[in-house]
């Protein structure tokens, strides 16, 4: 069986899949990656196994049955399409009602959703931490900084309040101020959050008083996490240097630190920590 | 005693602090406005009974011992002022660990610590309502537009979010559509948020798809109403629109209308619905 132990990595936008390959690779493993269209970086597309588009599943599962993978990693970002783009989804699916109900839903469930018609069709989803576990945050101070007593209780704070919205469909991190809450993420994400602290300091809505401030980020609780990882990289924490933050905490073995080196080369510069915790 | 009954009225920005004005001379109360320089407006600042600035607690106070008022109403929106402004607090107030703790943290701790000065002094501090319950949103359909059934589920996940996140130091008021929570009140306020939602359908990060979406404001739990109660206005129902919502659910009770003529006009004009909901 020359495809034996194949992983095949269906991959969205953003760095994140091409790292997944290269831990795969590294590891021993053969890797076949499906490039979505419009989606997929260039350099993890440059190369691919093949493209196909999201919104042709018979299409990708086509493409599962000819490279007959050991495993299916879902890497990287992806929009929910427009309802035009769905139509044709729903026209070429039979199940039209269950495809309906995932696509009404958040993120969260579309996600799922596409899990689901993949191990329909019996192939084994896995998350990208399964086949490459040294791309989760360790536990414990990552950078050379470490957070003072009052981050570590700003730190317990957004822990809470992500603990009780977890529940909800809606974003996995906060930032924490003093006790303070200064923003709970939605579905612009974690970037556009952080843009928003800084805003709220330009307009004088918010001071920090130079405490600095915290960005907590972790898995929701029961989100899949062969779907939906959690991910921090060198741009999170451009951002949140920008918004004043004196650093980030993510669940160790929940969050993904994608471009490791780069993200921790920028977070000692700059002075802010970046340290995870536990669950 | 010719100052028996007086109401005093400490008065922010906005049109609210007029508005209570007016509902507790129509009730028959002597009124005295003090206005916060900075904040208050021109209507209501154009023939206040004294100006204060909103960092000299102990004008404020003295201001109260001429007035001698049957009760203090805070009303209006503050702003949390800079460390430099707060220093000289600081240093006008023998207990400045008690203000330092106080002004470290949220809008409520500030707020309650103001009330808290003001009753030291042996004034009675009551919330806006109490003077003027007609304010306050009544339960049922409110405008001419009900809630359909899509919409009445949306209101009750973003209630049950709203009690989760209400320990926290954190915004009144969540978008919820299809089950989605689109955003969390932050310090920015409803407004922003609003816009946000707004924002993240332009960039197509989010899709209605014709449902709609629900705004839904609610008292944090534990919150005193007597500094913080919140309100939506005829811009809320503005803002709502270009969000694309469907509606707005208010705490029956527990959050203000104002300028509720003009507020409802805006509603049934635009289609949108207005509803108190139960505690």
């Amino acid at each position: 069986m020359p495809d034996a132990g194949v992983v095949a990595i269906v991959a969205g936008g953003g760095r994140f899949p091409a790292e997944v390959a290269e831990a795969a690779r590294a590891a021993g493993r053969q890797v076949a990656v499906i490039a979505l269209r419009g989606f997929a970086d260039k350099d993890v597309a440059g190369k691919p196994h093949a493209v196909v588009d999201m919104l042709d599943p018979a299409g990708l599962l086509e493409l599962l049955s000819g490279i007959k993978p050991d495993c299916v990693v879902l890497a990287g970002a992806v929009t929910r399409p427009g309802p035009l783009a769905l139509a044709s989804v729903f026209s070429a699916f039979r199940n039209r009602d269950e495809l309906a109900r995932i696509f009404a839903k958040g993120d969260d469930r579309l996600l799922r959703g596409a899990v689901g018609l993949i191990e329909d069709a019996g192939f084994r989803v896995v998350g990208a931490q399964e086949i490459a576990p040294g791309i989760l945050a360790p536990e414990g101070a990552i950078g050379a900084v470490a957070p003072r007593p009052e981050h570590q209780r700003d730190i317990v704070t957004g822990t809470e309040l992500l603990a009780v919205t977890g529940p909800f469909d809606i974003g996995q991190a906060v930032v924490v101020c003093g006790g303070r809450v200064l923003a709970v993420e939605g579905p612009e994400g974690t970037d556009a959050m952080l843009e928003r602290v800084a805003g709220l300091q330009r307009s004088k809505r918010v001071r920090l008083d130079g405490q600095g401030g915290v960005l907590v980020k972790r898995p929701k609780s029961g989100q899949d996490l062969r779907v939906d990882l959690p991910a921090i990289g060198p741009r999170t924490v451009e951002r949140a240097r920008a918004a004043g933050l004196a650093g980030i905490a993510v669940q160790a073995g929940g969050v993904v630190l994608v471009d490791r080196a780069e993200l921790l080369r920028a977070a000692d510069r700059v002075g802010l920590f970046v340290v995870g915790t536990g669950a």
